[in-house]
């Protein structure tokens, strides 16, 4: 049977001041009605019962987590002590999902992503899903088509097709960093490399001995929380477990090590929502090619993405390509192609003793 | 005696979102603990008792003017139904003074400028009343020698000096405009040229006369109101006669036509406060370049001028020569060099139903 893991362990700094220590992206309502994490949930609630959809997350946010999703059983939402990236987070929910449904597979998503289309993601996950089946060994991973010669992604370039009816899968042939700039334009160009969009399907037991097999530390200590799953001491295992676990991605420990990885193109939009500049890619642009969310006028102002709250008018003269955002109690103005430069804030905010606005 | 003219009928437009309709830039702490007001009165407070201080100002804005100056008698405030440029205000100033101290002697101000040196205006005020003493005829103004090519003062070339002990005082020999860029140049360069101040000196008597001779359509309104000078029905007066008076400042009206007009250089620091840019002249910059007031971080920002409340951080990002002011519920992005911007900022405010921000 398929589960959805969903990993929300993210810290949200991209999207300061919207997002906080304590409200990271994906509780955020950045699309419509629903925060990230509502929609990601929602766009598989039609076909994979609450009952088998995971959580994994910081216990700091277990309970904002419960909060937006009332009908999840709490039992549903594994509470990381701490963060200690995806391998540890997916090996987790492996373990639950193992000990539910021993034949499990795994659909595994972030929390914060952007996928419009629900339908187009059902009918792919379902290929997915018949992929593992056919050949349980394998470890299946979404391939984005790039649009742009983007330098803030992985990127995996695909070798030969899978065999047997499987238009758009692929054998992965290798995983590559985040390109420089002239790399990426290669790879946008040559076709055949993809995105990591980072939701992958597989089995449940297929993973859990990969991790067997290359994260042999990560093994043991899923091994030792195995007898707790499903019981009262299942906290109290995690808590004296999980802190000791290697800090490393799934990418990293498993998908660039492992055989039968595959990559299946998403026949899907997608969005990483990687900073401010995603609401300029799914809203449309006013007549002066400002993204506005909020009470705004601008004279001269252009290519900006304004963000503010209902009651609070945001004005610009003469600002071009900028983020502006206003929430309560901090405002960012910044130059919206500067993505790095919203990590060294964060930074500055804590050396600066202005923790009380992370 | 001398008597106290505080013109304090400004709309603050420039000072938006900080300044509003009903709060203009007199009334705002831009410098230190007093309001720019407080400050006017606190300047002359050592040597003009409040008896012989007036201030004209809006009706609407009375109430606030009366609870920044709690010592001044309410009588004291002129209440104008509406805006009629300075040469109807003066009038008004006069006619009271007139009718109070026939030889009243009257230092006009407006209300919104920042002297820093309350001793050495001091001192300069009694030159000035030596000098219109000496010759009751005069109407004497301030001129502040230019430091910069400035763009956006009226101008006075000193002509003369006048006859006796008259160091920096000078006849003008004529009033000019706004100057375009070269032309300002020109002016700095030339050494005689002055900024007018807009601060005057001169017997109530002499203005009054003056306002006969050059504007009898003023000076008529003038005798109407005469009568209810003192009386209980003189805002009722002002109410019937105000609005029909011509709408003219006291320089085109008045300075440049009459004779016996001399302009005695300002020894004194004097800075109109016309733009946010004299937070930045007024205040030292941090480290970076950017002059801050208020909880601020900044990554790859300089020369911007910061402004918000204690509660509320602003943050930037390559953001350069930029103001941001923060207020609670508007907030302004703006390059700091374009004052022309705000003017059409608020008109397109107005046009697009954000009166409630105005």
């Amino acid at each position: 049977m398929l589960h959805a893991v969903v990993m929300a362990g993210g810290s949200g700094t991209r999207f300061w001041p919207q997002s906080r220590t304590g409200r990271p992206k994906q509780f955020l309502r950045l699309f419509g009605d629903e925060t990230l994490l509502q929609a990601t949930l929602s766009r598989v609630g039609g076909w994979i019962p609450v009952e088998r959809s995971w959580i994994v997350t910081n216990k700091s946010h277990a309970a904002e987590t419960l909060r937006q999703l009332p009908a999840l059983p709490a039992s549903n939402i594994l509470r990381e002590p701490c963060g200690r990236n995806t391998a540890p987070c997916i090996g987790l929910a492996a373990l639950q999902v193992a000990a539910r449904d021993p034949d499990g597979i795994m659909l595994v998503m972030p929390a914060d992503h952007f996928v419009p289309d629900a339908a187009a993601f059902r009918h792919a996950v379902e290929r997915a899903v018949a992929i593992v089946t056919e050949d349980p060994a394998s470890l299946l991973l979404f391939g984005v088509r790039p649009t742009y010669p983007c330098v803030s992604f992985g990127y995996i370039e695909r070798g030969e097709p899978l065999p047997g009816d499987s238009s758009g899968a692929w054998r992965v042939a290798s995983f590559r960093e985040k390109p420089d700039r002239v790399r990426a334009e290669e790879f946008l160009v040559a076709g055949h490399f993809y995105w990591n969009s980072g939701i992958f399907v597989w089995n449940a037991a297929t993973i859990l001995q990969a991790i067997e097999r290359f994260e042999p530390s990560i093994s043991k200590s899923l091994d030792r929380l195995k007898p707790a799953v499903g019981t009262a001491g299942w906290d109290a295992a995690l808590a004296a477990e999980f802190p000791a676990m290697k800090s490393i991605s799934i990418d990293y420990a498993i998908l660039e090590r492992a055989d039968h990885v595959c990559v299946l193109e998403a026949p899907f939009e997608w969005d990483d929502v990687g900073s401010w500049q995603a609401l300029a890619r799914r809203q449309e642009a006013d007549a002066a090619g400002n993204t506005v969310d909020g009470p705004f006028c601008g004279i001269a102002s252009s290519g900006c993405i304004i963000s503010t709250t209902a009651d609070h008018l945001v004005a610009t003269i003469g600002l071009s390509d900028c983020v502006v955002v206003h929430t309560p109690d901090a405002t960012l103005v910044a130059r919206k192609d500067d993505e790095e430069g919203i990590r060294k804030l964060v930074q500055l905010l804590r050396e600066r003793g202005y923790e009380r606005f992370l």
